[in-house]
């Protein structure tokens, strides 16, 4: 079976192999039909220790779980269909919604390009990053004398060291794979988007998969396209109910369902898995792969439609974990609005 | 000094007063010339308590202090000149730049209102907020046994019930000023607009001002909005440099400059004070608008531009401490696009 996907994958890629990706031409202006932001999601959460400050309460109710969503709208495009259908952009790991916006060396985002491109795009952060708020009580707490310190959030930050590897930048810090496309020229840059992620103080899944229902219900048809992290969120959300969601691109995920598992709720949904370059020389990621693998076999033995994405094994060489950003990141983003256009209805 | 001033500042405002706020008609679609998102600031911090995880290593490098800085460009007015100068907006206290998108209530919000009046406009994260990271090292440090709870982080969290006062809601929670233009049915929405607010941990002055000042000669001339807590960065940032600094409006300044300290860098630049109603009924909120008068007539006696808008005296009633989302919020935007029309030129 597995062979089988393989070369039925190659035949429906058209690629322009190994070809250097030169500079896109000014886009010129954008027009938007409307834009905004909001949040979906979200509790009041009663707490003693708020503030260890006199200028404000310790005591009092805060609104925590709540899951950011900037979206654009572009002007009505001619044609309806598949090319309108709304995408969801959602980040991994220690990144923010900022990971879609303007590249680290200055370039446009997928954000702006699936826009231009004419789909009403959606980019969030998720809930306890960025403009999502983390609930601080338990560090007060701990401040305060009322509980002890093993009872602090877990919450970590990922260094540019370790990160490295686990972005495939290189085999370890500070190698550099051949052909990398990633442009490390202004990796400061890149560093700078990184945020703590409390992702391993909330509970499983993380609550920003109902908001990503409630947001793909909201929507009447969204596709979720996930990277890394939040690769499974969709999985996890159509779990939850599938109405809505018009498919999903799963960009490098941390994991994929378990091929053993309910595969139900992806019968009959696009389903795209993406990787990049360089997997093989990956112990993190080579048995991610694997297991991707044997989940879309899986799920295509089981009524699914879905696909996996190895894009050397289609010619596209040098892509890091970080593909949105590569130097070929808008040659990325046409691959995955063609395969949009070809295998999502829109269901509004 | 201060009732001549008074007096002068009441002619040169053309208000509607009390009138009622008729809805916006839709504004047809936005067309800009660019967009996009960038970091100002920040620097390397070697830590050795990043993680308690073992999927993440305890030691390494991250970057911390950058600001994070979103803008739109519209596309090129017909009319050069003030029409068109840069507004930088800057959130208050434990909020983000969400502040100034979208309204609770589903308004647009300043960011594209000023947009679609012709100003490219930035909107940043503060320091430690939002998109900008946090260093979350101390919190692993202590969970770690490695330092005692004391030196955990100072971070806080604005309790619903106690902000209900700060932000000008009410006397108290849940009492409501008579005659609020706080859409407070929506309120629910501004409670998830509120993050933990790292500032009290941070050095004096907060970085976010440097990265202004940075930001602000990069533009080559802007007019610094600030709201809050970060009233007084604009001043703190044009006393490091004026260059780039084409005007201030400071929104409900937590605080102004000292009256009595050093002046000069406000000398001829055109400065604008601006507070709502119920002010004299807040303990917190009188005193700084008394000090704010202060700081305006001696800036004035110093050769400034300043002046000091409190919108009751022109006869605008009921804007809280969040006078950007109130339901008058674009007539308050009208008012302070008119004022830089007539005291800002265009620097670049």
């Amino acid at each position: 079976m597995r062979s089988l996907f393989t070369v039925a994958a190659l035949c429906a890629w058209t690629v322009t192999a190994g070809a250097q990706t030169p500079p896109r031409p000014d886009p010129g202006p954008l027009t938007l039909a409307s834009q905004g932001s909001f949040f979906i999601g979200g509790h009041e959460v009663k707490s003693e220790t708020l503030s260890t400050l006199p200028a404000y309460a310790s005591s009092g109710t805060v609104t925590v779980d709540q899951m950011y969503v900037r979206y654009q709208i572009p002007q009505a495009p001619a044609q309806a269909g598949a090319a309108s259908v709304p995408v969801t952009l959602i980040h991994g790991c220690c990144l923010t919604g900022k990971t879609w916006e303007t590249t680290p060396d200055g370039r446009m985002g997928w954000d702006e390009y699936f826009v231009r491109r004419g789909h009403p795009t959606y980019v969030i952060d998720q809930v306890w990053r960025g403009r999502s708020a983390a609930d601080i009580s338990a560090i007060n707490a701990v401040r305060a004398g009322k509980v002890a310190p093993d009872l602090l959030p877990t919450v970590f930050a990922a260094g540019h060291e370790g990160a490295w590897a686990i972005f495939r930048f290189g085999r370890e810090y500070p190698q550099v794979h051949p052909g990398l496309r990633f442009p490390l020229a202004a990796q400061a840059e890149f560093w700078k988007q990184m945020v703590p992620d409390w992702l391993a103080n909330l509970p499983t899944p993380n609550p920003t998969v109902p908001a990503l229902s409630e947001l793909t219900q909201k929507l009447g048809g969204t596709v979720l396209m996930s990277h890394s992290q939040s690769g499974i969120y969709p999985f996890q959300a159509a779990a939850i109910s599938t109405k809505g969601v018009a498919g999903i691109v799963s960009i490098e995920p941390g994991a994929c369902p378990e091929p053993t598992g309910d595969l139900a709720p992806y019968k009959g949904l696009p389903i795209l898995v993406l990787f990049g370059d360089y997997v093989e020389l990956s112990p993190r990621w080579a048995p991610r792969l694997v297991n991707c693998r044997a989940f879309v076999a899986a799920a295509n033995a089981a009524g699914g439609k879905a696909e996996l994405l190895v894009l050397p094994e289609i010619g596209i060489k040098g892509n890091s974990h970080m593909l949105m950003q590569d130097d070929n990141s808008l040659d990325i983003a046409d691959l995955l609005l063609d395969w949009i256009s070809k295998h999502v209805a829109r269901q509004l």
